[in-house]
């Protein structure tokens, strides 16, 4: 069964979160433009990323540009900058899906969990934007490092958060697309789990001196 | 290499959660008291086990007699009765590992994260004691049905969070004891990872219709 294709943003794309997404994203077909704050250095990181992929190309674009054009957007940017993007691309997401990846990492204490305002960083997200814009949260558990070598596969679920089913639904088809198992993780809130989880796992992987620690769920058989 | 037995007290081991880890303690050659607010209800509990065991002997105690003889303590209640249990039994805990269980689920919303005062409900606990006892934290993710199948492997990892290193290394040898692997995961601080982490494996396990969803952490050996 061919899987629908679709126009994806990767905002903060020039990140090696961003980059390995964006390479997953465009090796399994979807038309995919890198976002950064100056187009420059999107089309840049989009080239380097083309050339990896033979013939199949990423476009580059300034941050607003590439949310403009997408059917879906996601966000790959450094915490201290989440807000200041969303606010930046804001009239580009209405009707839109928004898949955030955003993680509440606060150097240099990265391996300790830090809880903005004792809550999910993303939940803040979707007050903000309001209920036009579809906010899912997922990815945040994936090690860069592993996303960005496209013939491994990533021992690491995706657990997918989000108030709107349909949403998360179709996140969890994107993760397949790119060889990821994603899970329905219950509504937005459930992010500062997941969120959290990042720093324990950043912990796990310093304690036993391995490149990127990931999750799996176990005894659930996908219906 | 034969492990060393220790006296170990599960006060609200009259609970799932309690008697599947007293079971497998007891099981595992330690000597366990189970302990209650009430001791002929820990006694009822203890009894109980104990004809499951065959002849290993399970002990049953209010919750200070189990806490005062032990040298481990385990605490299992419900998260509405947890500071109430440490403040009963704080005057028997100087100089012991307390090894706390507790998730902070707030019925009847048990599916969707709670972060009480937006940290770890166990961070609490261990400011509250001071550093006379050291708190470790665990157990949270382990579904209690699966503890309570004593010829079943739990497929689930027990992530282990404490400030201080030996009364982890303590933890994970435990683990190790009951079939579980126990898994270093920083200081107590991220136990609210591991805490609100309980409410998303409840979410996961509703939504794919399984008893008890667990986790596995992947890309380590351990050391």
């Amino acid at each position: 069964m061919e899987r629908k294709r679709y126009k994806i943003a990767v905002l903060g794309g020039t990140g090696a979160q961003g980059m390995g997404l964006a390479l997953r994203l465009a090796a399994a077909g979807h038309e995919v433009t890198i976002g950064s704050r100056q187009a420059e250095r999107a089309q840049a990181a989009a080239a380097q990323l083309s050339q990896r992929l033979g013939g199949r190309a990423i476009a580059g674009a300034d941050n607003r540009a590439a949310a403009g054009a997408a059917e879906i957007v996601f966000l790959t940017v450094p915490y201290a900058a989440e807000q200041a993007t969303v606010a930046e691309v804001r009239g580009e997401l209405a009707g839109k899906t928004l898949v955030d990846a955003t993680v509440p990492l606060v150097p240099p204490k990265v391996s300790v969990v830090q809880l903005p305002n004792g809550e999910s960083a993303v939940a803040a997200v979707q007050q903000n934007l309001g209920e036009t814009v579809r906010v899912v949260s997922a990815f945040q558990n994936v090690s860069a490092q592993h996303l960005g070598e496209l013939d491994h596969a990533v021992d690491c679920d995706v657990l997918v958060c989000g108030d709107d089913q349909s949403a998360r639904e179709l996140v969890v088809g994107l993760c397949e697309d790119i060889g990821l198992r994603g899970i329905h993780a219950g509504p937005i809130r459930n992010s500062a789990a997941v969120e959290a989880m990042t720093s324990v796992l950043i912990a796990i992987s310093r304690r036993y001196k391995v490149p990127g620690a990931g999750i799996r769920i176990t005894g659930i058989v996908k219906t």
